[in-house]
């Protein structure tokens, strides 16, 4: 039972949204332009580093389907996310991405934690001013989707196949769409 | 200096939404309903949940300008918004906002604090669901705010002055119009 009486049959995050679709509609947008809209990082990589920020913030929900929408776009590699949560140095993935995950990281702990030496090292490392903000917001994002989700305990069912399902219709369709299916029914187009 | 180069003479996060208007246009739209948009919570209440909790995130720029927001909704009583930073039990504040700022302070640690204890109380206190839910939205929304405007590292003088001028204009005009000043000039309507 979550903390408000919530619609059935949403999980996480989709229980909110569907009660109180007029904040819905800003916090979808802003996921698709962080997560999916065109962007010099892939939509794997802002993926990521929302769903390593959600796991450290130890919401099961979002780094449960952020990271099943990583895998879908990077061909089914669940191996790969698996490893960026538990040690990203480690990880196959760019330099460029090593440094910004640092950042997100600092953010998930508090905005003041993020040093210049650590935009500099994101900076050599190839990184451009956009693609530093993109980070820092996408980390604090998270740092808000994760505490809406946990601070109404929200139904979060562990079958990770609704996940994958989930993950492969998000990675394709993005997130205003999501919208759409919170319009009251008389409304809906 | 902030982490990136940001358009000058725009404090706080103004200069984030200034260099990135895509994302500025949802995070005003989201600070509009929460905050400024018809709700049984008064606008007063609202912006003091958003003061308390970038308070507890020690964000300057934040807790001063929704601060001031909130002191022009009550008349110009500053010293209201500083005892409910300081001490919020202490303050001249109704019963059921004292329940709310309390769910509020537990969102800010994390989502997880929240109890049902918490929320009965708040409920007790005459609180709705969706006075519940904003709550918690609001709470997190400023756990995001609070890390864009830190982790950039912004520009932050600290004149009060400043501060209570946007204050007074905010609680007038709301938050949706400020995205119009980050428009490219051509684009200007």
């Amino acid at each position: 039972m979550a903390h408000i009486r919530l619609p059935e049959e949403l999980h996480g995050i989709r229980g909110p949204m569907a009660f109180r679709p007029e904040t819905a509609k800003p916090l979808n947008e802003l996921a698709e332009i962080l997560l999916h809209a065109p962007n010099s990082l892939t939509p794997a990589e802002r993926e990521l580093i929302a769903t390593y920020v959600s796991s450290e913030n130890d919401c099961y929900f979002c780094q449960t389907v952020h990271g099943a929408i990583a895998a879908a776009h990077l061909g089914g590699d669940e191996e790969l996310v698996r490893c960026v949560k538990v040690d990203f140095n480690q990880a196959g993935i760019s330099e460029k991405l090593k440094t910004l995950l640092v950042i997100a990281g600092k953010v998930q702990k508090g905005g003041k934690q993020v040093t210049s030496t650590d935009v500099d090292a994101a900076r050599a490392a190839g990184a451009t001013d956009i693609e530093i903000h993109d980070t820092v917001l996408i980390a604090a994002a998270f740092c808000m989707y994760n505490r809406y989700v946990d601070g109404l305990d929200t139904w979060q069912p562990h079958d990770e196949r609704l996940y994958r399902e989930r993950g492969k219709k998000t990675a394709k369709e993005g997130y205003v769409s999501m919208s759409k299916e919170y319009l009251p029914q008389q409304t809906r187009p």
